[in-house]
């Protein structure tokens, strides 16, 4: 339930305030060149600290448990841990009086009360650490195809920087569209029905914390526009297109052009404000004040995250098409 | 890679002018009643025939192969399968000469040039049959649960008739909104990150030919808004919540309030307009004219088929959340 | 759970005396050249009427009902069906009286008595049509390798003619020892664990009724052995061994000698002769005697059913080889 | 590829000489009390040191990095590592001059020269450690079943003690049979084919390292035998038989019975005695003489790696089981 891929396949684990969290990588092909090096870049965007994101700094440094020998894939399963140092559980109690928009309430429902909520537990924003240390590896696998993902636009404006500061001052925080486009995929990866291509992303892209909407190529402007506007016509016999209303995309399957596709990402539940919600201990509707410092606009953090989670389904596909090919 | 879920799995198959089309239904608990005429309300939504669908009329007769004994499920794998009847193969060249928007070119370059492209062949709308038979049981499964889907809007209209009336006199298509509910879920199905309730949903619902986009709750609203605006206060001990703009799932678990979605429908690549596009016989840019009469909106047919998939995966998720519970 | 095999995967279904029986192949890849003669041979060795088998005699003719089309594979499921016509549902009541050795009993208490036991229902052999007519399309996607069954041993005797013909006279059955090698298989297919060639090749044996036992190379005689007697030395650079105790196989991987195993296949439990037994009914031992006639010895039909499976699964490696492939 | 289980879901991972070696199991169900002691016995089971096994001495204490919280199982990924500390890589080349009956060949082929072969590297028997440790948390889950497995026999002798000493003086390994049951499991759990019980159970098995053959019941005697001699007639309405050459299974589904097997287990492949073999670097045949001292019987130590993934087996049709129950 917590894997996903069929051979480039992911397994990510931990708690945010447990020993550690991390990921455990299977058929990951054998000799490709890690170092620790190769992590800094993806991590360092993920990381908090910039502009509008927690100040929880941890060292993020991963820890290489297995599958790499002499900087090199051994085709074994890779296991790399982020240890967890910064872990300061806070008086409290996620259980009695659960954030509006968190998954306390649910993960109380969800495992009898058995979880682990300090900071988030297993569903902290913490666990991307091992979506980012995957995508890494995979955008290896997969080096011929471009990745890129920015956030184009912040509570409904492109003024990003505005518009965190604004919800900063506030104790509010804020909204974010995430653009993605992946280049030089050639025809043919990806499945008519279930594995489709935009099968596949959305199920990944929806496994990041805050994500509320995809769309591929015109989206949800494709609902709103005649057949005779959105059909890309063929312009030569490499299958390019000359608009690319399809996102890259037909029939589920990748048709050559650019794949692109759009995310909506909420704005943090976590808010300095009030909130006037349940007290599931008193029994009241009570004043909630949450304590610390939040990311104001998680979407600054997802961004990579995204750019990881993208190459590791294309990465998926790419081996998977191998089987296919004489 | 035609195969979905993990307890109630299915496997669909067929090509549109083939011997017929199909599913094979595994992990479907024994002992529910099931009949022929259990499968009329749904099969007849799907059917075209309808305002604005393909007059292409199919008896669309579910003929029950294995599985089934005695009007009930037996536990064993249950084959349905839907016969080709009325297939007039055109003469229209879809290898050299592929439709803009269609599967024709990437089925050649996935296939190798192997693939059935009459009338769509593995590719074609036709494959639902399979999908909304399967979704019949499912909700059977979960017959707690009251899912329902509706077209809300048309080429941004939300006089659909009259939308669809105007594409058909111009030889053209449009597409649609469908707006999904789903009730009386119990809060905990799902989980945190690879199978989130959005990532299963997302997956099964971009299977269905011609979807574009997929929101939750307030969707790609949510980037537009603040923390404080969004977060969905809780009002009771059940975990009721004033608003719902979380769609009733948070950290990827279902939260006890309604699930809300909505899905961008594009408007169907075949439309009678004639399109400039590239021949790959000749391989000059050519006019190419469309012949027969299709779909002109592909969104009126395709809300029993959300229906079918959504309940498809509440079922699944219904059936793993026994194996948690003591 | 009626799914077998991770790129290669096979679903099989049906009932012995329901509409048919049958499989989907997915995930075969296209181009494949395939045709109804192309399955005469195996499915004429498993066909009842030889000596030592059941005189129920059906047609055994495969209809592609997808995923061919100008008798090639289309790289789409592909889904073969053979029709029950010689279904005569005897008054024998296999609920109240359940025929030792038989499913009868566990498939009440497994599928709350709601199963089709009519002649076995989706217990009965006829299953493993399904089973043949995939493995003929696997032998061609490795048609490198030579894969040989054959029936070596009966009820403890190698005059195995002899050894049936007993065992009809008396109203009995007996058991056998089906040999399998497969040649001209690289060093490399397999994983070091769970997905151990042996473990997979004993999975998919021990899915054909009847097996009760799997050994590789020296198998249950090397428990009996010294080290220094069972290692098989390397005698050339391509990794050839002087002896093959391992039967080609070592820490899971195929080390390029041939691969060999044994199954043991029971004999099938419906005999004439009179048994005493319980009653369900009557809540009493009585004696039972079943009726028509049967195979005296199953082995001889399951030796190409072990070649299929076989062919199945390293069908399935080959495939998923080329994945971790530059 | 590393990874095993339906809903009780195993991935393990690590090289001998590595950072550690660990596992990951997915799905089991919160709540369940899990403290370091309970692993105390069956890890000291599998531990080296004991008569006839390598006295290489680790400390096999586990480390919890996810998945506890307060001597309880969360509900999410539960991740165990153990940390290598005793690893001595010696000079001896396994590239070059691999020994005879290791996966050192294997693993240069099928990793294109990029194993850890150090120790035996991920196909090291330090692998187990995460079965073992899965298994002691499957058994808390169907802690009703009583599972046993036994070293019945060494070399072909029951006198266990003096057949290994014997080995150990002649610098030479043994092999042995390891018999092991499983009580309490009620009828039905299982699936006709390709999930049999013994399917599954087979596959775990051949998943530990030197295991060469299993038989179920009567096994490989079945096949000498009639079939009035080896039908288990019933006795009662609960399904118990008279005898038990079925081994609890009929047509893949546990009968209620005991389930009984056994596994050959062939000797370690690691002698001190000097072979002759092909030397890859100077391309001929020379004496090898392995350093160190090594595991004379490894069956021994398999004992308890055999009851864990019995376990971990019966868990997963235990969970399984309930998705079709009422």
């Amino acid at each position: 339930m917590n894997t996903f891929g069929r051979i480039f396949k992911i397994n990510i684990f931990g708690e945010s305030h447990g020993n550690s969290v991390g990921i455990v990588i299977d058929g990951c092909p054998a000799g490709i060149n890690i170092c620790e090096n190769d992590f800094a870049t993806d991590l360092l965007r993920r990381k908090s600290g910039a502009f509008g994101t927690t100040p929880r700094i941890e060292p993020d440094k991963p820890v290489f448990l297995s599958g790499i020998f002499n900087s090199k894939t051994t085709g074994n399963p890779i296991t790399i841990i982020f240890e967890n140092t910064n872990t300061k559980s806070s008086d409290y109690n996620f259980t009695d009086f659960p954030r509006p928009g968190h998954a306390d309430f649910v993960a109380q429902k969800k495992y009898f009360e058995n979880s682990d909520l300090r900071g988030g537990g297993h569903f902290s924003g913490r666990l991307t650490l091992g979506l980012v240390t995957a995508g890494v590896i995979a955008k290896k696998i997969i080096d011929f195809v471009k990745i890129n993902a920015k956030l184009s636009e912040v509570c409904g404006s492109e003024d990003i920087q505005t518009a965190i500061k604004n919800a900063i001052e506030e104790g509010d925080s804020v909204g974010g569209i995430i653009s993605c486009t992946a280049k030089n995929i050639p025809a043919g990866w990806g499945e008519p029905f279930f594995d489709s291509v935009e099968s596949l992303i959305s199920h990944a892209i929806f496994a990041i914390p805050g994500i509320k909407g995809i769309e591929f190529g015109s989206g949800f402007d494709s609902a709103k526009k005649l057949g005779s506007q959105l059909n890309d016509l063929f312009i030569d016999e490499n299958g390019k297109t000359e608009t690319n209303f399809a996102g890259g995309i037909n029939g589920g399957i990748t048709n050559g052009n650019e794949i692109t596709f759009k995310v909506a990402v909420k704005p943090t539940s976590s808010i300095s404000k009030e909130q006037i919600t349940f007290n599931f201990k008193t029994k009241k509707l009570e004043t909630l004040k949450i304590q610390g410092r939040h990311d104001a606009c998680i979407a600054v953090r997802a961004v990579p995250v995204v750019e990881a989670v993208t190459a590791i389904v294309l990465a998926d596909l790419f081996l998977l098409r191998k089987t296919q090919e004489k």
